[in-house]
Formats: structure tokens, sequence, C-alpha cells
């Protein structure tokens, strides 16, 4: 698939209030993350994986969290970073937000549905 | 570097017309691409490189040239791919976009400034 024009590939319901869309190759892989059950109270639990995984906020705000890192506000335009391993969760703080989330190598588990 | 804050980190100028910022982990690489001298008459000079890329339009439109495939007009919200190896480019169609391209492994040669 080497385009995905939004208006015409359906979302894939993650839960309630959390939707996405996926590009990929072999090694890399790009999700695109509605969110609209916000701001939330809490965070969501911290979870890590062995990708590398890149962020970029492209609509709202939220703080995140990383292990062994401050927790740093950020908001549309600002991106962050999570390396093999590392513990990390964020907390939406606008109704809406969208994250455009990338990995190295894919997430397998997001195409096993 | 756990976060680029985009009102904090400086843009590199790229070219007259085209600043980027860049995050990156070990094997995976985002650039934040701001294109200020739109709209082209032609498309850039398609290149390639073995390194797989998607990009996320964030502003703007544009048309999205790669080997073997149709052209494809592309505007906010969408995405596509680049597998390693393939030429590709593109036509900027607005007087402004932003592209978020991600790719693994590292474009090292965006880090030799």
């Amino acid at each position: 698939m080497p385009v995905l024009k939004f208006d015409e590939i359906p979302y894939e319901a993650v839960r309630k209030g959390l939707q996405r869309k996926i590009i990929h190759e072999k090694e890399l892989m790009t999700v695109l993350l509605d969110f609209t059950d916000g701001p939330w109270e809490e965070k969501e639990p911290p979870h890590h994986h062995p990708h590398e995984q890149t962020s970029y906020i492209a609509k709202g705000e939220i703080i995140f969290y990383c292990e062994d890192e401050p927790d740093q506000h950020l908001k549309e335009g600002d991106m962050f970073v999570v390396p093999s391993g590392k513990m990390h969760t964020i907390k939406l703080l606008t109704k809406e937000a969208r994250l455009v989330d990338s990995f190295t190598p894919l997430r397998r588990d997001f195409l096993e549905k």
C-alpha cells in the first residue's frame, strides 16, 4: 500500500475513544491515532516494547511520560522518541488529539486482527 | 533527546524555502519538514535511498510520485510509504506544506552537518 488517503481508508477501532489508521513497509510502520475521549484525569498505564518509537503530535496536547526522563507537556508540532524497552505512556490534556507514531521493527501485534 | 518541543528547537535550513527539525533513536529517525516555497511548477528531481520511508502530510497538498505507482494527490491527514530503493519525489501544490518523514535505518547523511 504506497499511500493511505485519510478520506478513503476506514479507521480501525482500538477501543472506545481511540481509532487508528496504519501504513507500513517491511521494517517501518506509521500509525495515525485519533483520540476523542480526553481530557483524562489519569495517565494510561505505562507500557514498553522492544520497538523504537517516534511520535509527532498532530493535534491536541498531552503529557508524555518516559522512564528516567522528566514529564513533558507537548502540543501540536512537538515530537518525542521512545528507546527500545523504555517504559512510557501519555495523558491527554485536550478532548481530541492526533498522534502519528512510527515504529521499527513492525508492531506485528497491530496487524494480527 | 527524548522530546523535541517545536518552539524551543531551531530549524535547520535545508535550502531556501525548506527547513527541518529532526528527532531520532538508533534505528528510527523522524524529520519535520516545513516547505514555504510552493506551489511548484515542476516536481523535484526523483531520488532514491536504501532506507524505508513513511510520510505524514501534516499541512498542505502535494503530488507524490513513486516508481511503478500511479501519481497520488495527497493532503493533510494522508500518508505514503517508500520501499527501500524506489525512485520517488513530490510536487508542492500549496504555498506551504509540512511533511513528517520517518526513516529506518537512520539517514546518517542528515546528521553529518
